[in-house]
């Protein structure tokens, strides 16, 4: 990965620079809308459906909605990922010094057993450069053979994080290759942004449509912070989904005491944002720019509800991660009003990051059931 | 349902009619490709695959194919049953006579527990036309809501095919609604074919590509002799897939022999294709012109290795039935040595129209398991 004080600038300029980087690789996903749930976001929910909620008592918001789903499902290696791992490698051919000093043959390593380390693994090949992976060794079979079939170098290391670092410096050590972080670098960042970009674009020139939001979920914030910098100067706010199933919503409570929340355990379905978010996404997300206009949680129920609805009436493959923004969308009071009160009877469009279909086909019926 | 005796002539130009009459009412659905499909589709078979099949010991077939799926499982009620059923609303609107003697009010019926039932009862209600479905007692409460949530009127009967015509011919006598079978009649026929019509174009239009083939599901036939109509005099040919499960692949048998076959009892995955190919269909399929060139079979098991494809790799939500075209030409020895001799080195193009995407999200666990 290129060195990050060599990185560029964070900007709406940057994340369209790094597109034109990686149009060639990455698939330019389409944009699917929905009447069906087009009308349900538009409905109130009933009093009855809000009891044992927070907003037990209030009277629902009625807010006018329209959706436009980004479907990264499509995107290559069947997620977001692929943009910025093809970014952070084609930044890192473009790096002085590199190719000089054999970075090509010492190759690139990373950390993770989900989408980022077969994006990792599928850009790297394509660029003939080698790829290692280290993955904890109580990984499930279908992951190791995934992230073979991509032509990576396992290692397999211990199960906790000090573990796994550990494992990650031996094998940068003995082969030299450089770190390509999942989510807490500029590169990564600049090359999730990607989506956003196009998706402006795609509603804007398709449809003559300017997204009032774009709401994508956070977990480490790539994805996220990327999203940010790719609408800021532009009338599109951004929105951030979390679950809050055991205080997986950590950046949505960083936002209310001003302090990034640096650990989290949490089983939660959505097992894409498990991850506290990073360093680098906080900075843009809740620094000085503040780029994300709000953040907002939902439940493990909500998830399932809109996880079912998806595959329903859109038809579409999902994993539980990418719909938590059409969750909040659906069933977040707070969202709901703030839809309400500042879309009023024209409504919102609103642009919904789904970030991945990677879901394990043999837990689907329990999501669905 | 306007009389058959009226019905357009069966021509690819009364498909076209038919897609003018339509196309206000149904979505042009996508065309997609997937390379990972395709690549596998291309790859031959290994020896060991073939044994315990009946192509045990021979070379595997070497075809070269180029898939272009054809995604009505995001169609209007999420199946090509769409087109059919509002073509013959449309078609009964033209009739003489209809409207005078009350027809609008008189309405139309049906009896199916599945596509069909749905799709007629939206082709009604968007014409403010009653609509009665004739379900069996014991269907499971899911299809039940669906078809009411399209304001259809549901009458029960018993479960047998004897009992439930016998309350269609009640609710005929005490109403004077027009039946509207769900395939063995012209319009339908029409109607289905205009999901071929809009494939062939798609590709010739976007791609400048002439389809080789087009590959259907055949249950009833409406959908597979709609297809043949509308490839009539194109290069395109037309082939059938069934599963061989039970005896559910009668077209294929009834070929073999030049005679229909009548009646089967199945209990395939595959339950839009329980149903014996009806007469109309058979006469086009089968009769003078002989429309389709030739009806193939794969197992249960091949159906579920071609749902957990689409699944993985192309992320859509499919029912079994949707799969069999696909299953047909990623497994089926025969079709593939086909493929191989008439295509050759530079291959086939090959339309796969997924049917349909409506399947029961409490079972897919099992079905992708």
């Amino acid at each position: 990965m290129a060195d990050p004080s060599t990185a560029p600038p964070l900007t709406r300029a940057s994340v369209q620079a790094a597109h034109k980087l990686i149009e060639p690789y990455i698939h330019k996903t389409p944009v699917l809308t929905n009447a069906t749930l087009d009308r349900l976001a538009s409905t109130p929910r009933t009093e009855a459906e809000l009891e044992g909620t927070e907003w037990a008592g209030r009277t629902p918001a009625k807010p006018v909605l329209r959706f436009w789903f980004k479907c990264e499902n499509f995107q290559k290696i069947g997620a977001f990922k692929a943009r910025g791992a093809f970014h952070a490698i084609e930044r890192l051919k473009q790096e002085p010094g590199w190719a000089e000093n054999g970075g090509r043959e010492k190759g690139v390593v990373t950390h993770s057993s989900g989408n980022h380390a077969q994006a990792l693994s599928l850009a790297a090949h394509l660029s003939s450069i080698p790829c290692h992976i280290i993955m904890p060794s109580n990984s499930i079979p279908a992951k190791i053979a995934a992230t073979r079939s991509y032509h990576s170098r396992i290692t397999f290391s211990g199960p906790t994080a000090p573990e796994r670092e550990a494992t990650t410096a031996e094998v940068m050590a003995a082969t030299g290759a450089r770190l390509v972080p999942p989510y807490d670098h500029p590169d990564i960042i600049l090359g999730q942004g990607t989506a956003a970009l196009e998706l402006q674009a795609q509603t804007q020139d398709g449809h003559g449509v300017t997204l009032h939001g774009i709401i994508t979920p956070c977990g480490g914030g790539g994805l996220l912070s990327g999203t940010a910098l790719a609408c800021e100067g532009t009338p599109t706010l951004v929105f951030s989904a979390e679950p809050t199933h055991q205080g997986a919503d950590d950046l949505r409570r960083g936002l209310q005491t001003g302090t990034r929340i640096e650990r989290v355990t949490t089983t939660t379905i959505a097992d894409g944002l498990r991850t506290p978010v990073g360093k680098i996404p906080w900075s843009i997300i809740a620094g000085e720019r503040k780029l994300v206009r709000a953040g907002y949680g939902v439940s493990e129920g909500e998830i399932k509800r809109a996880l079912r609805l998806v595959y329903e009436r859109m038809k579409v493959v999902v994993e539980p991660s990418a719909v938590v923004g059409l969750a909040v969308a659906l069933f977040n009071e707070e969202f709901r009003a703030l839809v309400e009160q500042e879309g009023g009877e024209d409504g919102w469009d609103l642009g919904v990051v789904f970030s991945g279909g990677n879901v394990n086909l043999n837990v689907l019926g329990e999501l669905l059931g």
